[in-house]
């Protein structure tokens, strides 16, 4: 996977270069290169941003440097280029396993107040991390390419360690212990110092469920409940 | 505003030295520190984590070094601990004012498969970016600071500029153009350049509405129309 960042601030990826995804880019799993938008403008002063048309506050980045800059860094026909924007469809973990597919993508961190119209006929989707405002596309870019590098074969080292989690089930996870056994005086469930197999996995699931019941109805509502599913429910108590 | 981040990778938040929340930490208008959960480990190896009791994929993280790490940075009674983390209430534009007010959040990021479920009893609130799996809380804590922090008064330069802003006012914006008037063949729509002043502020809020109504009806539903913005829909076409 190659993947793309067109930004007016190179410099905020460098946390990229830590933890897991610095791992998969060091050893060539992924690629991620970032772009200075500002390399393409034309204007003399290196200028990106003009005063919006009509009036209003703030300034809008002009369409030529944008438009260029995806054109600059396109390798691939089937490259898909992706605006980190408010009209967007929400990011969720369903988009992630989709974009985890692709052999490229060109992600457009917008600034200041928004970028001119017209970029959006070069634009093939637009996404957007949830209702709230950013200072800009960089924030939302980070926690999105992180998500969607995870799901690629070779980034996270225990391949088994992302079906667990939340999400990827459609239900919640279940509370998780490490020692001591008893930390100033709350302790482990016993059921899980058992031994017993078959008990511990009824236990983690009836968490499941219940935690999901109780703090993300929506959630559980999608999930379809199994005959174990309904008696673990009924039997045991969060 | 005091903003401390427990965290295994402090490295990553010198993304807050640039771009706007980089000049008001620099203007003494906010104050973000990090915190390396692993100053408070007790063990001789630093470690922070441990296998989680009943088995199962990757590491804990133990609740000792977590819980000291808070009682460590909090100087205020009325700090906030939020944990971010997936079985949190989503993120949002009102969570964002909302935590705007406060005068200290401690903001904890958990990493590998999770954090020992006796933290929570020091947490006093858990939010979710979204519902998708990201390979830490780091990635969750940059946006939602950003988002926090841009609301406090004097870190964005133009007070202006976060009001006419989509999710502000319950409604997407209005598509925005900077010149040139003629874009490699897509033209500036005629209104903006008139200098009719009313006809561009009808032109702006029935754009808005229209695309709010496509791309998020959600939204929409939620937004109470004006009589002018019944009007408005009706007689101007997208």
């Amino acid at each position: 996977m190659k993947i793309d960042i067109l930004t007016l601030f190179p410099e905020m990826f460098d946390i990229f270069n830590h933890s897991i995804i610095g791992r998969a880019i060091k050893n060539n799993i992924i690629e991620i290169n970032t772009f200075d938008i500002r390399n393409c403008t034309l204007d003399k002063h290196r200028k990106v941003d003009d005063y919006p048309y009509g009036g209003g506050a703030g300034m809008i980045m002009a369409a030529q440097p944008i438009v260029d800059s995806i054109k600059t860094v396109k390798t691939n026909n089937n490259g898909k280029v992706i605006f980190l924007g408010p009209r967007g469809k929400t990011f969720d973990q369903d988009l992630a396993k989709q974009l985890s597919r692709e052999s490229e993508l060109i992600f457009l961190c917008g600034h200041y107040e928004g970028i001119d119209e017209r970029v959006y006929e070069y634009i093939d989707m637009e996404i957007s991390l949830g209702d709230f405002v950013l200072t800009g596309g960089e924030m939302a870019c980070i926690p999105i390419v992180d998500s969607i590098c995870r799901l690629i074969n070779g980034v996270l080292s225990n391949s088994n360690s992302c079906i667990d989690e939340s999400f990827y089930s459609g239900l919640l996870e279940y509370p998780q212990y490490t020692r001591p056994e008893n930390f100033r005086g709350q302790k482990v469930p016993e059921v899980l110092i058992s031994g017993h197999h078959d008990n511990i996995r009824k236990w983690k699931k009836a968490q499941s469920l219940n935690i999901t019941k109780i703090k993300r109805p929506d959630l559980f509502k999608k999930y379809v409940l199994t005959e174990e599913d309904k008696k673990l429910i009924k039997d045991v108590k969060l």
